[in-house]
């Protein structure tokens, strides 16, 4: 199947959007924990976070600034702070239903029950059922020009993970806590690991890094 | 197991590079090819590619200044063009061996047996054994000053897809091509559908979109 530039142009709306969203390839599935001022909880499953870098350690997602997470992105404005909490397998549904347009007022951690919790003083409430949980301070916020979407920047400043998932090199094998991939806009995938491969040398044919993994290159 | 500010900063360097890199989640894995201006081919493997947007159709990247990838950049940068192809079970092997650092008139294509492949007259390489070619026109390039990356952004305008993958509603099953999901810096994964959710509604419980899945929500 083919689609030129013009083709992409024409399709309908909803069909171009499944497509193009599909595009990518998998997406990582989280959770954003936020509150506004006055202390209300919310929370959205967002599909655009992404590594920026390790040193300092930085995240960044993409906000649609009319779509629901729009209150996350004014709380994260408004306070400064945010969790980002992996979506597992067990909490994959209820972490689709935060897509719902709930009022302000009204908490998605209530709506589709899963619960807030503060852990070490970190101001945002973190995902109680989540394995990874990130707490992240706001370094910067950009509107993109090219669509109006907002790229917003956090820093890494609060982490609890299970210790059994990270291995002696610092990996965290997200796949035994279950962390789900996501594809197009609703799409969720449990995920089956092929093998970790050692960091690529001219010099040498490609290797499993994993001792239980030694299928061969050929 | 819990992490601080100040434990994070504290990390041995190469820890904490794979530590922070587990924390997004699953990430796409594609293959950019691109030409210099001469005509020499390059291929390389990237983990940050991002929907940025169906209307237009728009995808991001992140490249990091001083790494592999910087002679993509620079291809991208001369000719304004460049493809995205998906990393499928098949070829990921071959796929993550382009990271090695080839000098730029070796071409990774050759290297790594992967064959370029030119369609439709678009001045930049597909990957041949890819099962989702995309051609982007370079829309913005703009360096983030927070550290340094690069954000390439490109506008979809052509697409090669297998026509048996896309879905009614313009849904691609990526999963049924093949397409594999990265974790921290080297670590494949094939995944299995667990199920594609409706569009969530505030007065509706969730529901799965697939008849053949109708697992309950409770």
């Amino acid at each position: 199947m083919y689609f030129c530039k013009d083709d992409i142009v024409q399709l309908e709306q909803r069909y171009r959007t499944q497509l193009i969203n599909s595009l990518s390839g998998f997406k990582s599935a989280n959770l954003i924990g936020t509150t506004d001022k006055a202390g209300n909880e919310n929370l959205a499953i967002v599909s655009s976070v992404f590594h920026l870098g390790a040193h300092p350690p930085l995240m960044g997602m993409i906000m649609r600034p009319h779509s629901v997470p729009r209150h996350t992105l004014e709380n994260i404005l408004d306070t400064g702070v945010y969790t980002i909490n992996h979506v597992s397998e067990d909490i994959f549904i209820s972490a689709h239903q935060t897509s719902a347009r709930y009022d302000k007022t009204h908490s998605e951690f209530d709506a589709v029950k899963l619960s807030p919790q503060y852990l070490k003083d970190f101001k945002a409430p973190f995902v109680s059922q989540s394995k990874v949980k990130i707490g992240l301070a706001l370094r910067s916020s950009q509107t993109l020009e090219i669509n109006n979407t907002e790229l917003v920047i956090g820093e890494v400043v609060e982490l609890h993970v299970e210790d059994a998932a990270i291995s002696q090199d610092g990996f965290i094998d997200i796949e035994s806590l279950g962390t789900v991939a996501l594809s197009g806009l609703d799409s969720y995938h449990q995920t089956h690991k092929l093998g970790r491969l050692k960091y690529a040398k001219t010099s040498e044919a490609p290797q499993f890094l994993d001792p239980l993994n030694p299928k061969p290159f050929d």
